[in-house]
């Protein structure tokens, strides 16, 4: 298997900590995309992920898996190890939800201010910026840290008494956030204790 | 089981078609959601949907899943009949993925056309609206249903050989477009003839 990716990058980053949860670094190769040289436009990169977008699994038959939520259902049903999309229809179905709303709320609204209000990657690369619309995704982001710290106020992960995707998913949120100068308040304390604990976890120190 | 939705809204027919597909429609209770009034908008919505956002699946107890992806995720694993999401690794993840695609490159973006660059459902509901970005996301939407005619040319569904949850969502993703009134191309024939085909199943035409 190999992976399409950017050391560094947000959507990556989820898919190599769910390697490492698994303990399955070292069964993938990587493959660096050189985005700034506009790589994942090309038409060899659009034949893999028609979206442009960074990470793709290529499975050894040649079969291509974008969208980071199916590229760690398909980590987590290849390897042992903790379960990180859940192992009955109930807990499946909430950390799917948790993991969705977790991409909408924080990461992809970080996504939308950091591409359409700031700089962003660059003018060669943000071909279509709306500042309005960044400005609102800065406020949507804002909204999810608060949604969250109540969430952890009451489990110790974001889908209940387990670690999870949707951890990750947040986790990687927050990263982009700092990257992004979006401000994950102080006084979020529930929020910033989860992320004490999740930054701790071998798959992210390693 | 109990489902808040609004009959005829796009998100809600996913997962009553799920329901079709798996003869479950008769397990659940339905609870019609007055968005109009703003019911979706009080806090008794908001606990159990934070989104504010219909369809909701309340489980007898008390837990809500919300996310159309993560309903049809538990609705597919509770009962019997033909698999929504797949039965493999590999199928699951194709699955996964091209479900993301019909909500990102067409329903979700007809949606942001419909409430951003149209009169969408009305100023009491639509507080916040940016047309430029609606208009983009009508493009967006036009290049998305070109991507599925390829894709539909390649594959008898969406998502390989086998009718899915994917092929649910770009089914509802193109009512919506009739709708908004965004065009569905007629030259667009593997699409075209696709949809005839999904139409005329049992969980569409009851």
């Amino acid at each position: 298997m190999k992976i399409y990716d950017v050391p560094g990058f947000p959507n990556p980053a989820r898919v190599r900590i769910a390697l490492a949860e698994k303990n399955a670094a070292d069964k993938v190769s990587f493959h660096d995309v050189d985005v700034m040289a506009g790589e994942h436009r090309n038409a060899t990169f659009l034949a893999k992920n028609p979206a442009g977008a960074v990470p793709i699994l290529e499975l050894d038959d040649g079969t291509c898996i974008s969208e980071c939520s199916a590229i760690t259902e398909y980590i987590d049903q290849s390897f042992d190890g903790i379960s990180l999309t859940g192992s009955n229809a109930k807990d499946r179905a909430m950390i799917n939800m948790m993991n969705r709303r977790a991409e909408s709320m924080v990461l992809d609204a970080v996504g939308g201010y950091f591409h359409h209000a700031t700089d962003g990657l660059g003018p060669d690369l943000e071909t279509y910026q709306n500042a309005d619309w960044g400005q609102r995704q800065k406020e949507k982001a804002a909204a999810g840290m608060k949604y969250f710290n109540n969430v952890l106020g009451q489990s110790d992960y974001v889908s209940g008494s387990d670690f999870s995707a949707a951890d990750i998913t947040l986790f990687a949120g927050l990263a982009f956030a700092d990257f992004a100068t979006v401000e994950v308040p102080a006084e979020l304390s529930n929020l910033q204790a989860w992320r004490a604990k999740v930054a701790a976890r071998p798959s992210i120190t390693s």
